[in-house]
């Protein structure tokens, strides 16, 4: 696939390496990106508004184009919701799904080693990973 | 911690949120910290010139700004290895080798979802992962 790689379609460059790792960065080294897959999987959100309302405060122009990558890289799915006027939810694909065990491992270091961050998911609220 | 943070000092910033994963993208999310880490944790490499010559070509300026900010947040120390002229190694400390889970998912998913990475390791490379 290397070479139909582009900045405009498709996933971003060319695979700077044969590395895997490299590979998964190249689609999610950011501090973004993995921040709108944990609202999906975790927190059963699916709509742009509910992105942005997030606490980490993600501008709009930096969520539209994460939303479009993740789209273009087969990560989630637009769907439709509401004809007139046109509302679209998105949703994760088996491929963005597949992120769960990285963001699991992701808490748990975080937890042990970031100082300050909770040790628990906010109170009341409901954590949504669901069986595929 | 979080009123001592600044961009100059310690840990990257106030926490953008309570949010574990947030807190580990604070330090960890880009394109290049994680291959560094890689390069000390699977492939060996504790020198400058050794994290300069993986394939990916980190530039020097990204290389020194990152290798920084590792040891400052306690992933990395720095170990000198020649008194004259002064030369120095960097060497993962427990926070930093705690990431390997974290990797290890990461190759797992590039692996299944990054079209064109490698499958296994390049031939001939003994793969460090030292017991601790």
């Amino acid at each position: 696939m290397g070479g139909s790689r582009s900045k405009s379609s498709g996933p971003p460059g060319p695979l700077r390496s044969p590395c895997p790792i490299a590979g998964a960065l190249d689609l999610l080294g950011d501090r973004w990106t993995l921040l709108v897959i944990r609202d999906l999987l975790f927190y059963d959100k699916h709509r742009f508004a509910e992105f942005l309302a997030s606490p980490e405060g993600i501008s709009t122009n930096i969520l539209a184009e994460r939303l479009e990558r993740l789209e273009r890289c087969g990560l989630i799915e637009r769907r439709q919701y509401l004809e007139r006027p046109p509302r679209e939810e998105y949703h994760l694909t088996a491929r963005g799904h597949d992120l769960l065990p990285v963001l699991r491992e992701l808490i748990h270091w975080g937890k042990r080693h970031v100082p300050g961050v909770a040790q628990r998911p906010p109170a009341g609220v409901k954590l949504a990973v669901r069986p595929r």
